[in-house]
């Protein structure tokens, strides 16, 4: 490392050792009082550094590939509001458990709160929202400087992606020089280690169940009519989770984003439409479970919610959140969950005690009733996009999907499929903001094709993404987006009918008016009308805006008949009843 | 007022205050947790209800209506992340003493941390930005909650607008019934006061000097070489400034938001383009000064801060925020300007001090050198059409300028005029977000037309005011985007010629790409090119975006060939050069 002078050589010292940490992409968002952090990440070996002007977006970015990637993203803004801009980004980090490094250029403290420009109180400005804030303070050039910054590298890197990840903040007052000009620095004090590793290292602990717990556990689901409901989560549970729905015999209730729904794994318990059969109440009580384990975060489901409350529920909770919504649960389970459901699986395999008859087949038949009835519904309605994306996409795709109604479209429609789908989605706070930023931070690090399905709602407000992925010529993204004219999740809420129509529309429904194929042309992105299913396969094989128009209208009353027609094959005989439980 | 049910009964108290206290606008943006707070906000006599999509752009834009029209703004948002977009506006509101009232919707404290849909934790979300935060909590119906509801209204009113004006944050946990469904509920203990004031008014004391500070004062101040400087100020300060000037016999160096440099006051003192006079090293020491009165924020202009250094200051200080950023003031004076303007006057006339012969002619003369060459300058040199709308705008225009280089060129370059002109900027911290849609806000509630002077990566960076701007067709906001293919600002320091070129261009300068014509089609407004001052002035006429297309080259050597020229003009010998101060 050749130390460029009193204000970069920290900077340098600093950002190598994220790199020698694992660090491999970064964001800088451009400005003067920060250039010396976006200067020194983007000419740092190692580090692929990608400018987004517009620092939310900048933020969720970084968000969306530390997602994909699973590693820590930097983020460096200069002083001022615009880190602020950065906070929903951050605030969806911490909710949803993604490393980020944020490093907010500052004015140094004889420049602060004195009218100054730019300068805000960014201390601890994201408040309980990050895991760790320094201040990072100014320091005269030389060794006991470069021992700081580089333990700093490694403790952010540590912090960020350990535990339970999050956001961690850096805040540097930077003095003149700004600007890389070269001073004469004797380079031996800058120097890291020799061997090219980091600084210190840190590694989580293994987080996992006593025997004591997983035999107590065991006992608790030996021979019982369970089912395991299965979220979001930053494991790979895909194995573990199908061989402990093996040794209880359970079904595996899977959101897309657990990965279970999709792959070449074991899926042959895993049922995908649980939100439509927990629509029939019959169904629901007919399939009232003795206990449930959950993995992961809660779906977002009404009816599996509804179903859940009072049920015995054991939840795997590997950080003690308690992110537990139902308020019903007995046991959190402090562990990882992929070494607990092995752990369970192990001691229930050794057992003998009896699978409940029919019990398995009764949801698998009642599940494989579902696709047929989706398609029968009109060729516009919007689920049937969203399925239609399982034969459309590729096994190395990833699918990111947006907040609101892609989210619940995916979770009761998305089909199992034998190829595997990497489903992506900001389920930490379920906003709607940032949601392209997100998809396209994924899709530079996807190494695949990356598809977003989002409403017009979203995407126009995060019209910024959109034209940032414009700026990122090569971005590997297409974005699906479904146009009905407004938020039309709303029309689904009593507030539909019972709010003034005109004060509905225009403070809840709120139709963009915005015309989808100019703003994809401002920001230079090819834009394709899709109508069918075919157009829609053909149109996600290239980067661009897939708009397909839909119709609210139609599809308030096919969603309506649908749940009519499920409900109705589910009154159906079938052979496969399962016999009551002895326990209801 | 007629309680439409548990939920909204309260809320309709609540904003019933705010009319009553003299609210006349509020922003909403969409969702479920806050349709109570929006529906009431929309059907409130007396409020126009804005519904803005993108929150960010929704906090702005009620910054800009507060700003413009002096009166709290209210805006509410729902839970999650979308209150986290309003940070910038907050932060801004905060810095520049604009009154905003955030109304954030939240889940009740039992769904709140514990992996609930769009819950994150919003309580002091904003930290130190805010003046006064409330969790607003959950009360039986009745006259209990009605008055809580109805002294918050007007407490979180008087605090918003009264001392320093700033943002304040109710945080309101909603529970069902979210949706305006009628109940049985007894109006009497929901009503306010019969005769229609407000639940409890509070009034501001007059800030005003003591005379002995102010005989104190004028004693220094008499018989000196002085100035006064003038920047942006809450209050109307042009009658009272320009006789302190009289009275002295100074110069007033007026940035142009100071609201001096244009109308029908006495601007006989006005000297409008000190920033050029001050970059000729000669003339800034042949116009040293004795001592300077300082009113309001100051000024960008380096070479005026510079030429500050070292000068014996007093600074009128009304809130005691101590934003003195050349932290050379040797006295704040505690106080509104425009009463210590009086009374310095007061006492000054009532003296027999000489003046200084020449001095305010010799700084009129040198004033009056700037315009001729700036007329000399190529036609596409961008700070011509800044001075340009001094011609094109009437009396009762609003110019919104835009943070980065406008605010500067405005500043250097707008000459005098005897008609009104209202200048707005965002210049608590300066930001270049979220400008677009502060002038939409301006432009809602300014009654005349409002224009917007912004660079294209200011613009792009608030595509979603753009967007905004389109939605409301009727706003008169006018957008004049001088697009100069990159951050034109970072042209001017020496990071443009330090970095590498390609790393500089990427990561500094980062060019949009972005077709403002096709931004603007997206919208639905017109789209003007511009490339003479006449098509600019026809152009400003109508609502939409008039993009100017300059050259950055072009903008370097022009303003290096324009500042060599007038410091040309300023070594020629003028009759009027004053005599030296006795003091140096």
């Amino acid at each position: 490392m050749e130390p460029i002078n009193r204000t970069y050589a920290p900077l340098q010292a600093f950002v190598e050792e994220l790199v020698r940490c694992g660090m491999t992409h970064a964001i800088t968002s451009p400005g003067s009082r920060n250039a010396p952090l976006a200067l020194v990440l983007a000419a740092q070996p190692g580090i692929e550094a990608v400018s987004i002007i517009d620092e939310r977006s900048a933020g969720f970015v970084a968000l969306g590939m530390a997602r994909e990637s699973g590693r820590p993203v930097a983020v460096t803004c200069t002083s001022g509001t615009a880190s602020a801009n950065l906070l929903p980004a951050v605030v969806e980090a911490h909710e949803a458990r993604v490393p980020l490094i944020v490093l907010t250029a500052d004015r140094p403290p004889e420049l602060r709160d004195t009218g100054a420009g730019q300068a805000i109180d960014q201390v601890k400005l994201y408040g309980s929202m990050v895991k760790w804030f320094v201040e990072v303070g100014n320091h005269d050039p030389g060794r006991e400087s470069a021992v700081h910054h580089r333990a700093l590298g490694c403790r952010a890197f540590a912090t960020a992606a350990g535990g339970r990840p999050g956001p961690v903040h850096l805040n540097f007052p930077l003095r003149e020089p700004l600007t890389p000009v070269r001073e004469e620095l004797d380079p031996r004090p800058w120097a890291g280690r020799d061997d090219g590793r980091p600084w210190v290292t840190s590694q989580d602990p293994a987080r996992v169940p006593t025997t004591e717990l997983v035999c107590g556990l065991a006992a608790r689901l030996a021979g019982r009519r369970g089912a395991i409901v299965c979220g979001s989560t930053a494991e790979d549970i895909a194995a573990p989770a199908a061989r402990l729905a093996r040794a209880t015999g359970w079904p595996l209730l899977a959101e897309p984003t657990s990965g279970l729904r999709c792959g070449g794994h074991d899926r042959s318990h895993v049922i995908a439409h649980y939100d439509l059969l927990l629509r029939s109440e019959r169904f629901a009580a007919e399939h009232a479970p003795d206990v449930v384990v959950r993995l992961g975060d809660t779906p977002t489901s009404k009816p599996l919610r509804a179903w859940l409350q009072g049920v015995a529920q054991i939840v795997v909770d590997p950080h003690a959140v308690w992110h537990e919504p139902t308020r019903t649960a007995q046991t959190m389970v402090v562990a990882d969950a992929a070494p607990t459901c092995a752990s369970l699986a192990a001691a229930l395999e050794g057992g003998a005690a009896p699978r409940v008859d029919g019990w398995l087949e009764s949801w698998r038949a009642r599940d494989a009733l579902v696709p047929p009835a989706l398609a029968a519904t009109p060729a516009g309605f919007e689920p049937r996009f969203a399925a239609a994306l399982a034969e459309a996409l590729p096994p190395e795709a990833t699918l990111w999907v947006s907040s609101s109604m892609p989210i619940r479209d995916v979770e009761a429609f998305f089909p199992q499929r034998p190829e595997a789908l990497r489903f992506l989605a900001n389920r930490g706070a379920n906003g709607i903001d940032g949601v392209v930023s997100s998809a396209l931070g994924a899709s530079l690090t996807a190494g695949g094709p990356c598809v977003l399905l989002i409403g017009e709602v979203a995407l126009v407000h995060d019209a910024g993404g959109v034209l940032a992925a414009g700026r990122l010529a090569a971005a590997p993204l297409t974005i699906v987006c479904l146009n009905n004219g407004g938020g039309g999740i709303f029309d689904f809420l009593p507030l539909a009918r019972e709010a003034d129509a005109a004060l509905y529309e225009e403070h809840i429904l709120t139709p963009t008016g915005v015309e989808l194929s100019a703003l994809a042309s401002a920001a230079g992105l090819p834009h394709t009308l899709a109508s069918t299913r075919e157009q829609l396969e053909e149109a996600v094989r290239r980067p661009g805006l897939v708009e397909i128009r839909t119709d609210r209208q139609l599809n308030i009353t096919a969603r309506r008949d649908l749940y009519q027609a499920v409900a109705g094959a589910l009154e159906a005989p079938l052979g496969a009843s399962p016999s009551p439980s002895p326990g209801h």
